[in-house]
């Protein structure tokens, strides 16, 4: 299954001179569709207009956009839909505000098969790694889920051991920023803590949720520089983005945790939330 | 003009599941045609070479790729030949080196209007800024011309002045690495300096022959940390690329600079060394 609209055509090929293609000059969603019904729109869309804010990207038909994806995902049962919005197409060159270069913004919707993962990952908690690639700082694009993402790509092929979930990045100063594919959070004496992503990072619907406690745990959060030494001597850990969810973390480098207290509350505050934002529609 | 030419087809259009749109994952080359001639083909696979070793995209048919370029430029007069490789199609997700996501590079060669600046650039030098925007340290990607643009993109944007030919980006620690589309040189009491692009930046073409002495200036060459003073108070100022050649700078910040003549020797030797490597065929 890959259905592809561009711009409103079903069509799965894209003009070569977007600067999607030229410079990952663009941001992407990553969606999950359940029963025709997509989650966390709002938050999505919210966060793509956060991000083409941040790039000058000023000429997103958001309108169609909408009715785009309501379109393409109303017949599907459990998918992904990914979204693309890139500057448009441009004569050559980095430039993008002269008067020749006035483009649309291109929309490219994607529906993708929904992964599923062993129910062990969530009942036992799932294997992590120190990924050696190192992320660069750049506060411009930090927090942004944008298409420059080179760095994932090399630290996600850093391994091949199919019983390791995910890898963490480190920036320069060895601080930990993210998963390769998700965000995490470690559970030290009742308190919560995840990594400031001021610098580098892409800044997780689903660790948004819960850094604003919209997920019911109430327990207090630091948005914080995490070490690896944090991370070996926390409680627990879990990683989480929209279409895992949330995953606890079985161990990391050396260290084991188990399914702990916290971690289980917040999957089932998870699980309730995704429950009543269904059929939010758009 | 803008002939393009994906795997060998005359179409102008990508399969979007291509992972060069999808995450930027790949790489390109710039290079200038003069009557049906490419000027630096040698270089410019070299470098694709060590792009595609770095990034791990093993699975380019160069043979095809210098048959491509050839049939494409040669009825061309002066035009610019771009070549995108990315690591191919493969399903949604970083990864690359599974049994499913054993793909083919995508070759996309693209021809576009080669520009003609004014004589003045050459004869009197130009206008260069500071950006603000400042560059991601990343040694596994820095020195390659890697797609993931966005930082050129944005910094490109920071000015709209017409008058201002180039800005110049610093990383993190505020050494001045390149301009948007150029590498730079500083001629100081008869050395010749230029950045360390160890953890960002893209090794150009023509800065490369010049660190050789391949264009035969003789000077002592310094690869290593530039900050803005030094270049404020430099003797001369220049920058690079295979496109523009050399262009002496005029005016950076609050300095004047005159066309001293380490620049007018490089600048000479540069377009002897261009009309000697001509023909030099594939």
């Amino acid at each position: 299954m890959n259905i592809t609209c561009i711009n409103g055509d079903q069509t799965d090929h894209v003009n070569a001179s977007d600067r999607a293609l030229q410079y990952g000059d663009g941001l992407f969603e990553t969606i999950v569709i359940r029963e025709g019904e997509i989650q966390f729109w709002k938050q999505h869309i919210q966060r793509l207009k956060k991000g083409c804010q941040r790039l000058g990207i000023n000429n997103v038909d958001y309108a169609r956009l909408t009715a785009e994806a309501e379109q393409l995902c109303c017949n599907q049962s459990d998918a992904i839909l990914k979204i693309i919005i890139s500057r448009g197409i441009t004569d050559r060159g980095y430039r993008f505000n002269t008067n020749e270069n006035k483009s649309l913004a291109t929309r490219i919707l994607s529906l993708h098969k929904l992964p599923s993962y062993p129910q062990s990952h969530y009942d036992r908690g799932i294997n992590l790694r120190l990924c050696q690639l190192e992320m660069g700082l750049n506060p411009t694009l930090a927090g942004i889920k944008h298409l420059n993402r080179l760095e994932q790509v090399m630290a996600r092929n850093e391994w091949q051991d199919e019983t390791i979930f995910e890898g963490l990045m480190r920036d320069h100063h060895q601080n930990i920023i993210e998963g390769t594919m998700s965000n995490f959070f470690i559970v030290k004496n009742d308190r919560l803590l995840t990594a400031n992503l001021s610098y580098c990072g892409v800044a997780g619907i689903v660790r948004q949720l819960i850094i604003d406690d919209k997920i019911g745990h109430q327990l207090p959060i630091e948005i914080t520089q995490i070490c690896e030494q944090q991370l070996i001597s926390a409680d627990e850990v879990f990683i989480c983005n929209s279409v895992i969810g949330i995953m606890p973390v079985k161990t990391f480098s050396q260290q084991t945790y188990g399914l702990g207290p916290v971690t289980k509350l917040i999957m089932r505050q998870y699980e309730d939330f995704v429950r009543q934002t269904n059929n939010c529609g758009f």
